[in-house]
């Protein structure tokens, strides 16, 4: 279906800009402010705009870049990027294109998105955090293919894969309730990540199709350290708990820190399942059962299905769910 | 002062290839065999070739590529490349350049030459490992302006930045010599690595202006595994070693995991000292004493010499030398 291409004229009047700044957001100049260019951008995708006329042909074989809004520290010191980053980079080998890897800060956003804008890429695969609702969108409107890796918050229209996070919790707490656990408590990640979300919806769904009460849900930022406030709360608040269910493997490493000092056995006296199947979960004493999330296969098929949007006429832009599977090991 | 730019005939006849070949491998193209491609990256070396004729004009802020030759999973696992890179992003930032990174595997090596040939990039930081002598000739022939962290082995024409990794060396084992210890080993780093060469000479150096032998030198690959081996194998050659200086901080984890084994008190009956004041130096036990690289102001600075090598008519080609400092805990 082809759509009627808004003029320049059109986008500044939506936007409430001059057709000039337009033009300078088009070619990515340094001279527009954030808050024009923002509402340049909305209007774009407001009108339909795809700027794929302006464009140079793609580079062949295609510049992928892979862009995380997530600081440089925390990319390196969280596996899961390591992992998505290799099964990404593995499949675009195998295709002879390079992937340029960018983080986003507040700092180098403006510098980010006009990379991004200028042809520093032919596609884009987005990870979320801070700033990539900005990212997404500015992407988007420029006409460069773009796809988010994990279930974007607020980027409705933004095509992505994901795994399947409400499933693999549902199946975590049901082996916990299976093996006679009573007092099943869950410790969730942040509110406002997709991720974390649906992890604590499948806990909330397992509970309720087995006629549980949820026992007590404390909240963690993923970092191990703030798993181990999270059971110390927990035992505290639930001295019964005999169970608990953590949404990521750095976390319930440090739940397993907690028991330890509270003299709490695990498994015997508190089962624990986590969330990830990072290297630390064969590692640890005792050995974590936890939901394995195939990272390295969501790079690959992120980078298979934007290529198809790239080179292809047709963009094949469906939303992939990969399934999650439980690993058993000590721990519960 | 200006060179003659030697034509593409002049080029293709030293590279024993046709002028198409030459234009071919100008362009980026794919369709050139690998050795054909290094004979004309040679032959353009060889004639000093500068391809800033045919290159667009730089962006302004210009993109710098942060090339590290080393497998992805190893990158992201060793500390020392996380903040190098946060160094550098953090310069890059105040100057609105983004910072795309590349790694260089066997597999992806044609595709980030083509890359980094084809407008990827208006300056080149390259970190050394597999590959980097094939990138850096091939950035260098193009007229992109690189410059290498650390030593590079064998690209005697590119500028660098390093740390003084003789001398950081030389005052580490010298601590150990002044605090009464008598049979200091080594445990050393892969020796065709240049980082690795400097601190075993550095031992070397302080040991022979001291009159003492060198006790044992072992060597690992800088991987804390690599250490408790390296280290196992000195108590059983050297039963009375009282002091081991170690080439890395992960090997010196290692070394202090074998110590423990083998039920020798650091640093009572043997001191340990590391060398990179990773972020782990401080929380094993006995907290680690190490030689301090400032590996963040070395990507920061490497930035800054880059930057004004790419916007500036006159390079700055000079090589900078970060000191290093000692770091006393308790290991030592």
């Amino acid at each position: 279906m082809m759509r009627t291409q808004p003029t320049v004229q059109q986008i500044a009047a939506a936007a409430n800009v001059s057709p000039a700044t337009v033009s300078r957001v088009l070619t990515g100049s340094v001279r527009v402010t954030t808050g024009a260019r923002q509402r340049v951008y909305a209007a774009m995708n407001q009108l339909g705009y795809v700027r794929r006329s302006v464009r140079k042909p793609e580079r062949n074989p295609p510049v992928v870049a892979l862009v995380v809004c997530e600081p440089m520290a925390r990319v390196f010191a969280d596996p899961f990027f390591a992992r998505l980053a290799t099964g990404a980079e593995t499949e675009l080998a195998v295709h002879g294109s390079p992937m340029p890897i960018l983080t986003v800060t507040r700092d180098n956003l403006p510098a980010i998105e006009r990379y991004l804008l200028t042809d520093g890429a032919d596609g884009v695969l987005l990870v979320g955090g801070y700033g990539h609702q900005q990212v997404g969108r500015a992407v988007a409107a420029s006409g460069v293919p773009v796809r988010a890796v994990g279930r974007p918050a607020d980027l409705a229209d933004v095509p992505y894969v994901d795994v399947d996070n409400r499933g693999g919790a549902r199946t975590a707490v049901r082996h916990l309730l299976r093996s006679g656990r009573r007092t099943v408590a869950m410790i969730a990640g942040p509110r406002d990540m997709p991720a974390a979300a649906d992890r604590l919806a499948g806990y909330r769904e397992a509970m309720a199709e087995a006629g549980a009460e949820p026992a007590a849900i404390a909240y963690g930022d993923f970092t191990q350290a703030s798993g181990t406030h999270a059971m110390q709360w927990l035992i505290g608040r639930v001295p019964t708990v005999d169970a608990v269910f953590v949404a990521s493997d750095a976390m319930a490493v440090g739940a397993l820190h907690a028991l330890r000092r509270a003299g709490r056995a695990v498994p015997d006296a508190v089962a624990v399942v986590g969330f990830d199947d990072a290297p630390m979960a064969a590692l640890v004493q005792p050995a974590l059962t936890t939901v394995r999330q195939p990272v390295e296969q969501l790079g690959r098929i992120a980078c298979r299905l934007l290529l198809a949007d790239v080179t292809e006429e047709r963009p094949t832009s469906g939303t992939v769910i990969l399934p999650t599977e439980l690993v058993r090991r000590r721990s519960a």
